[in-house]
């Protein structure tokens, strides 16, 4: 059996009333609905409407500010420094990345960081913001949860802190980067731990080192970075660029998400804008970019490859389908959701 | 036998007295044969004087202006777009690197690209220079030469696209990464092949998508790079950062400066300098990258690892021990620059 398909507007409708009902204000909880929405029908699953029971558990439990005031702290004609007010992620990235638009619109290039935020869904949602300004996008975070040690070490200090790169190009999609800085984001374990699949080796390690290929057994080991020392090291830089350089949670002071509900997470993020036309023509770059995209895509396969991929072409393909066919929800989140539809006493998903 | 070692003032004196010779006017000399000796100082033995010969060879054929405007060409209060006008790479990024420290003073941050830039030795001699300024420094580079596919591909359009990103702490060492995006850098390769030895499974592959462990079949294949799609999307992503955001070669274009001495590169690069202070209190930062580092430091290890390495720490103790007791070069590269010294009639590096 395949699984139900929902409307962006389904969803995204949901998601208001579910914030809503636990408390957001209307306005808010619309603004935070339309880009978790707007995730899944990007294709990140493991960020959209997945993590809207968790949001709910966090409101509800008192670990986000609802009536917040999202402000500059400090500013620059380059840079600001946002104090998220302990808000959920979404209004906080939201914030940051219009104000890094605005400023780059004058300064070329504005780099705008935030503090005291929250968990905000997937890394490109914000990456791809400046896109529509002829901008190119740049977003790193660190994780909510610490996920694996420095290289050669067994100390829980760092985690997957992704980033995501947003270039336009002219008749082609954007080339859309997102990605951990481990061989596989947590949320592929969590899958297939639920779906009773061994991990590939290269995944995740125990602590004695060695290869750890049972997904129920992923809290006793650890993710594995890419290129070893090298993907450590990217976690460890980004993870000071968001997290310590903003005044935001990093190491031993990063809140487990998944475990606390209660305790301000002081996530921090960044984003950063770049105005194509400070640089030179935007028209030209943007084919440029688009010949560098064809003679990507038309470069011969290695065996075992039907076609070239570029970064973000499986998630445009996804928007694709999902905007005439709708957005499949597995049948073990849907019923979830109509779980929480009736703890929180609203209409469910499907009506 | 053990390497013969030299001192930074020796290395820099002859690297001045082979450019000058060559025909670059004498300050400049001194400027690239500074930059390079400080990477040979910073244990960055293949982006030093390594390259020595293959700069003079580009400069003799005519490849280098060796009186080069390098220019301001666009700027705006947080980036500048720069015109090296195929001068030598290090004075294009020294430039580069003092105009983003001067102009993230006013503006909190600073990106300025480069184009008709050339090779500029290892990315992390511009990434350090805002740490004594109290900033971050960025610097990410198109290599010269295409090294790898697009995932999944076989045409050579990417290069080992490295990124460096430096962070200054307290009391310890400045964090500083410097890593290629693929898992081994070509220059290892390289040494493999002058070795005689065997490179490990994970380095190269061939055209038909077999391990490939024969260092001198190497062009009969390419890099792999790091966490697979991850490494090469990161690789394309500074390509267009550092490439066509600049009007630089990107793909292609890419002109191979092992075989062609004569065409201009266009060479793309970029540096960010981020000022701590715009941010909040620069020692309060600096104390928390102290923290960081040490609770790092304090980790256990996995077994086989003697204690956890930061990104620069090994750069660092080399340095620390080079300063006493001289830089070794190797025969084979002693030897090389003997030849080198008769060919221009200079005094050999060893007096």
């Amino acid at each position: 059996m395949s699984d139900p398909r929902f409307s962006k507007d389904q969803i995204s409708l949901f998601i208001a009333r579910a914030l809503e009902t636990a408390g957001m204000p209307p306005n808010d909880a619309g603004t935070v609905a339309d880009l978790m929405a707007e995730a899944d029908l990007n294709g990140a699953d493991g960020h959209g409407i997945f993590r809207l029971q968790s949001y709910i558990r966090r409101i509800q439990e008192g670990g986000i500010n609802l009536f917040p005031n999202i402000h500059v702290e400090q500013e620059k004609s380059g840079m600001a420094l946002v104090n998220g007010d302990n808000a959920q992620g979404h209004l906080v990235m939201k914030y940051c990345a219009e104000r890094a638009i605005q400023k780059a619109k004058k300064s070329g290039v504005a780099w705008v960081g935030a503090h005291h935020s929250n968990h905000a869904g997937p890394a490109k949602l914000y990456a791809k913001l400046p896109l529509a300004h002829d901008m190119i996008g740049l977003y790193v975070a660190v994780g909510n949860a610490n996920h694996l040690p420095p290289w050669g070490g067994t100390a829980m200090l760092l985690s997957t802190n992704p980033i995501a790169v947003a270039v336009p190009a002219l008749e082609e999609p954007a080339v859309v980067l997102d990605m951990a800085t481990t061989v596989a984001a947590y949320g592929k374990v969590k899958t297939a731990a639920q779906q009773g699949q061994e991990m590939p080796v290269g995944w995740m390690i125990t602590k004695d080192g060695e290869p750890l290929v049972d997904p129920t057994r992923a809290d006793e080991g650890f993710l594995l970075p890419i290129g070893g020392p090298k993907g450590s090291g990217l976690s460890l830089v980004f993870g000071l660029l968001a997290g310590v350089l903003n005044g935001a949670a990093f190491g031993r002071d990063v809140v487990d998400f998944n475990a606390d509900f209660q305790t301000a997470t002081n996530t921090g993020q960044f984003i950063v804008a770049i105005d194509i036309a400070a640089f030179g023509d935007a028209n030209s770059f943007k084919r440029r970019v688009d010949d560098a995209i064809r003679a990507i895509k038309s470069s011969p396969t290695l065996p075992g490859f039907e076609e070239v991929l570029l970064p973000g072409e499986n998630s445009f393909r996804k928007r694709e389908d999902y905007q005439v066919n709708g957005i499949p929800l597995s049948n073990a989140l849907h019923e979830g959701l109509d779980n929480l539809a009736e703890n929180l006493g609203i209409k469910k998903i499907s009506y």
